[in-house]
């Protein structure tokens, strides 16, 4: 496989997760992300207006991929299958810069409370995200939000699998580690009794 | 019923969530919570050790009286019997300052994108509580993981329903509404399919 090379705007994400892990994010300044990542000032605002929009970096994208894909399942699906198949359309859009990026972030998060508390917002914006994409299918809105949670966790699940360094999975798999989380946690929910 | 009166540390809260909500949590400073709720900022300081700690106020209390209810639980209940008696544990200690504080909070929170992200990371707090105490009765890592998060959506579905104004209802029933909003969910977890 031919080695990877992350563009401009990959590189200036990567940095700023790199020193947010290291000096903490309120410490980290635009101009030292652009020298970490050998570029300029000018160029990081190319990309990104300010720091914090490092932190929002894909995060829309992430829940119209999971809408999209939950709208486009077949009118017969399940609510799950609905799901399922959101999952199955951004799990193909995660590239090895992705994988990459996942060690650096969650150091970085792990390092800062306010980094932590974004992480659980972005949760909140996929459940809503998917619920949303339910109910317009018609699903009830109780079982859209059951439906949502569950996904939510078979993504969280499915991609701490896939980035696990002791499985050396190809970057390929993360839709296969995902509906498996999904199928568990699927399982898991019908039989709680 | 004979008039609620707030003591010191529950008018400080409710000063501070009205000045979030008014001005902003970031423009708002202890003096001015101190001032709003006719306290000095020596009391403020023998509640609170600042501004943030007002936002975290209960949270502690709320995840451990999750936990002890679930451990308490007999021990043949299932996951979500188990999740019922955490529910209601907690809903027990939610009284009159709660409810009342619970539309300013609500108002504070939707103007200001830091403190949703805080809210979002209670309910992690939440989920986790409920999650370990599953855990450690044997209870499955993922059907823990899913009985908890059912868990967190009954609160935050029994507590809106409880502090509804539409609905008249006494501060006692905020378990009723707790426990019926879980049922609902549990319900339709079991028939996702």
């Amino acid at each position: 496989m031919p080695r990877w090379k992350p563009d401009a705007r990959q590189r200036l994400i990567m940095s700023a997760f790199r020193l947010f892990a290291e000096h903490g994010y309120d410490d980290t300044t635009v101009a030292q992300i652009a020298a970490h990542a050998g570029l300029t000032r000018s160029t990081f605002h190319r990309h990104f207006s300010d720091k914090r929009d490092i932190l929002t970096a894909g995060q829309e994208a992430l829940s119209r991929l999971l809408a999209d894909g939950i709208g486009a399942a077949p009118a017969d699906a399940t609510p799950v299958a609905a799901v399922a198949n959101g999952l199955a359309r951004v799990s193909a859009e995660m590239t090895t810069f992705n994988r990459e990026l996942s060690p650096l972030m969650r150091a970085a998060v792990d390092a800062n409370k306010e980094l932590q508390e974004r992480e659980a917002l972005k949760s909140v914006g996929m459940a809503e995200a998917m619920k949303g994409a339910l109910v317009a299918r018609g699903v009830p809105a109780v079982a859209a939000r059951v439906a949502a949670e569950l996904g939510v966790l078979a993504f969280k699940t499915g991609y701490g699998r896939w980035i696990d360094p002791a499985r050396d999975e190809e970057p390929g798999t993360l839709g296969d580690h995902t509906l498996a989380a999904l199928r568990e946690l699927h399982a898991a929910a019908t039989r709680l009794d």
